[in-house]
């Protein structure tokens, strides 16, 4: 079997493109990645080894397991101290700036790496992979519509996973189901460990008010201190909301995307606050085209809040946190991050998820996430659904 | 709230007092933890922040995020960079040998840790930290112990799962919404990047031999390429097996099982393999007490695989691994590794899952995985649960 099949060597061919760009910038003359995350990006498949991308030769796909793959593409190697031989074998140059993940790898993975290569000055490998990866190809872009539309349709299903006396986590596991059935992997892939997750949240009532530790926009206790995030075993409550942000990753790309359901009538300012979610969101639909810095995307939001008042319940309440969309793609934490200090301008092909909430005392959270497309004439949302609070 | 209640205190001591008798293997006189597995093992919960151990003072929860817990307990910091001050404002001395982990936190976060200590000598906390957490607490066997309640209870339910024509992935599907309502936390922690699952593997017939990319004992191709690993969309078919390697993680521990359940019935030499293993698991819950090496544990195995004549079936069939068994705990691969190369000795509470499991080609994958905690008088099994092999 191929490492990399016919019809999408093209693809792999634009992504290395993408990479060299951004090593340019930096004057890298070579990448070696080992990160999972990095290698399906470069590979389209994940494998244990390396994908080495010099700035002026071919890259080399070098796997360690599993060795089911044709030699032809591809070269075996039982550790990654054989690197640097086959690079001499093949006449390749010794990078006088090597980039390596350290923001991915361990210090142990990258200290072994660089020990292969004691002349080389190590550059900062993630973050070039970052920047090419902000910006999808078009093929990117079709695998998460194609992620976004079982997203869709699974939430269409949420109404009916819901049981009078039922609490959030019992929500979430109908869902769960509904996802796995749907086709999603079962496996969130997010960056760093200040995320984990297991398929997303489910968020009710005063449990959106309580802060955790991790990077997500809304918190929520959870049901054990391991793991203190999302549904805390609340009974779902008449005049509350339930805050659902389950998780696509269907096909190795993500959508991310959030909707409200209530339980009886709630209150006008929870309403309130949602339809201003609705109304920030159309605003950034339109005014965000390549060339739109991202600040503004945050400083759009800000006003439209604070002409509205309500900017003590604006993402969080007790707890508060300044950004309210970020990337999402291969990962559901990419760049951009969309904060008042990015300094990222919107490309065409970025997506982004944009999740701009509020939490309402004792109602609950409340609030709207699409994950959006940049395109020349502003986003194209692919997570459509209903957006107002549906009601169970 | 405590960030530590005091039921809890004494538990939290006697991990500490575990972590500096390995310091002190080390000569380390300080160690400071931040990755997930840690801060919960050093904390009894999950938070955004450091845990500071020097040999001769008391600790330091130093906490970033969330900001809910009492003053008394704890020190709340915006960044690392903090940490150095206060210690300063303490008293406390600086390391001079000062323990990281190097194997679980990235380059990136681990320089930034370095910094703030530059006159510091750096030592592999990861190592320390593994070697503490590889023999248990009574309190952390009790948790485990619970976990393999609630783990065994729901293998019970797998019989009621299959519906005929079904195939491998809605098998799992079904067994991860009866482990989720019986508390599963939804998520596998796992130690590095060559682990990556979702809630557990279940492979049928062919799939078995299919090698992955990962280092589990049983590989199968998964569903998409982005996650090469267990069930890969296959019927269960008439004459195969289907092996349920399904996690537990009820309660931030985590308890490995595996049973075999067939449709009809299988050749006599995928039952001989089956035997072989309950035999082995037989023969080592006898044999392995503390002092017993835990190389010894492989070449017991070994043996009895030998006189079986069973050798070109072992631990997989077209690829092949050479270990039997793992310590398991907060994360799914702790140490010791049950190798022919180990230099471990097995010591009282001590947690282990023995899989020594066969690949029999065009039947499929056979043998018991159990996990047990290690006794005065041999092992006793932490997931009691009938091991032949049971029929749909």
């Amino acid at each position: 079997m191929k490492l990399i099949p016919d019809n999408f060597k093209k693809e792999i061919e634009i992504r290395i493109d993408k990479i060299r760009k951004e090593m340019m910038e930096v004057s890298s003359d070579a990448v070696l990645l080992g990160s999972n995350s990095n290698i399906y990006y470069s590979s389209g498949r994940f494998f244990r080894g390396y994908v080495y991308i010099p700035l002026n030769n071919e890259p080399i796909w070098f796997i360690i397991k599993p060795t089911v793959f044709d030699k032809g593409d591809i070269t075996f190697i039982r550790k990654p101290e054989e690197i640097i031989t086959i690079l001499e074998e093949r006449n390749y140059p010794i990078p006088s700036n090597l980039s390596l993940e350290l923001d991915d790898l361990s210090y142990s993975n990258i200290l072994r790496l660089k020990n292969i290569f004691p002349d080389s000055k190590l550059i900062n490998g993630s973050t070039i992979l970052k920047r090419a990866r902000m910006v999808k190809t078009s093929w990117e872009v079709e695998e998460m519509r194609i992620d976004g539309k079982h997203h869709t349709k699974v939430y269409g299903e949420i109404k009916n996973c819901y049981k009078p006396g039922m609490n959030d986590l019992a929500l979430q596991i109908e869902i769960e189901k509904k996802l796995r059935l749907e086709g999603a992997l079962g496996v969130s892939r997010v960056s760093g460990n200040l995320m984990e997750i297991n398929l997303g949240s489910v968020i009710s009532g005063d449990n959106a008010d309580n802060p955790g530790p991790y990077e997500f926009t809304m918190g929520g206790s959870g049901v054990h201190p391991s793991l203190p995030v999302g549904a805390n075993n609340s009974k779902i409550l008449k005049g509350q909301t339930v805050m659902v942000d389950m998780n696509g990753a269907f096909n190795g790309y993500q959508t991310d995307m959030t909707r409200v359901w209530a339980l009886g009538e709630i209150s006008d300012l929870a309403i309130k606050a949602h339809n201003c979610s609705i109304k920030i969101l159309k605003e950034l639909e339109k005014v965000s085209r390549p060339g739109f810095p991202v600040k503004n995307m945050y400083e759009t939001a800000d006003k439209i809040v604070e002409a509205d008042g309500l900017k003590e319940y604006f993402m969080g309440h007790k707890s508060q946190v300044s950004f309210i969309g970020h990337g999402v793609g291969i990962e559901l934490n990419e760049w951009p991050v969309v904060t008042p200090k990015s300094k990222d301008i919107l490309k065409e092909n970025m997506t982004l998820a944009l999740e701009p909430k509020f939490v309402i005392p004792h109602i609950g959270a409340v609030g709207v996430e699409n994950t959006y497309v940049v395109t020349e004439s502003g986003l194209v949302n692919l997570t459509e659904f209903p957006e107002e609070i549906q009601y169970f």
